[in-house]
């Protein structure tokens, strides 16, 4: 065991985050392993004549941090992502730094499943959010 | 404009589909970007022991791919991504060829808002499903 | 078929464009890929005592934006490279936003060759300009 | 100084060269850079039904191995990319061994200009042919 939760140890209210000074790099890296080279993400001409007047970092970018906290921090490892919802409520921007805070919210104990409340902010103001479910191990 | 659809441009049944073989490269470009370093996708010892018997991409990595097809080919350029619901149903694993299919199912033409279904498969067998809706410009 | 011409839907004149904004990282990883680390795009010590005075991006870089373009829009899928020359005019520095610009000039139908005029542009001023000739495959 | 020749230095018959295997991670890390996801470069299943039965390695790597030849070690450091002229002539593959083999032809002390045959051969066969020019500093 390298240190995620069992089932038995998870309770509602718990919490976990991570945060992600969002680079240019980190933009050109996320293009580059999913293919998406939208031009609002990686053409700044283009960007500054859309609505968002530059480039944005990708919506699934901010999906993968949420990804990241419950995969490695709460459940953690060990844990099976059964679903997520994601709803993209604001851009996140070069330079913005994006926290993601997740918090247990129902358990199935049948099904070894938690539901997480998953909410991206930059500046305390939401970005992405949504809820996923873990599939997670019992104890020994 | 460089090539996304104008929002009176679709229909339902309009299709369009993005393949990738998922290497081990990508798997670690994917963690390097999001900061997911669990176990199961790159620590090959500790994969061989759980039940998926090796190392498995990270379920949002499908979930870029899917972000890649709505927002290069359909609606493709100039489209803002609302939400996106994702149903991990079997892993990936090094060497699999993901194909995401995308269909549109639904068009709410006051808010502009496109709905598709959104389906990752390998060998023909579902791995992600879901459901994105994008707002889509209007032409001119 | 996933999206390419067949030779018989080309026509002199058509175009196709695809532009990046250059950054510091893509710099860093055409270096990794290449193995090109020449000072004058990896040394900003060395590059700012150049004629240059500062990094400039790897001409081959905006080369291979180029190859994007044709293997990927016009003639797009599907299509096999031939030939391509490049003449390097200007420098492109981080930051710049390279804007591929290719057109269809002229058709061998005994071949199954395209010859396009391919130019990279900055600000409107071309950085490398060159043809394309690619071998595209015929319907059905 | 850091080790480029200087145009005083060059004479016709001097050779350089650099070889590469081609991997799985430079063909993702190629496509990521470029923004080119061709699928006969990066979907396996796709390509076993090309001509090339399998996937191949973009054009435009080898040339940037020409690059990395002519910018870091003949004549290296300090020159300046004129032109490239690059005749695509067998695909390379996964695993293939890439060797860039670069002489110099001509000498144009006007301009201090250096032409180069640069010839990349995979097992002795030539798979990228064609020629360089680059303008080389004269001594201090």
């Amino acid at each position: 065991m390298q240190g995620g939760y069992s089932f038995e140890d998870l309770k509602p209210g718990m919490t976990a985050s991570y945060g992600r000074t969002v680079t240019e790099a980190d933009i050109a890296a996320f293009a580059g392993v999913s293919g998406d080279f939208n031009p609002v993400h990686v053409n700044e001409e283009f960007a500054a004549n859309t609505m968002f007047e530059g480039r944005i970092a990708h919506g699934m970018l901010t999906g993968a941090f949420i990804s990241t906290v419950v995969g490695t921090k709460l459940p953690g490892e060990g844990c099976i992502y059964v679903s997520q919802n994601l709803r993209f409520r604001a851009p996140v921007r070069i330079g913005d730094t994006v926290t993601v805070n997740v918090e247990v919210t129902a358990l199935d104990p049948k099904r070894r499943f938690v539901t997480l409340a998953t909410t991206a902010s930059v500046d305390g103001k939401p970005v992405v959010t949504g809820e996923a479910v873990m599939m997670v191990p019992v104890r020994g």
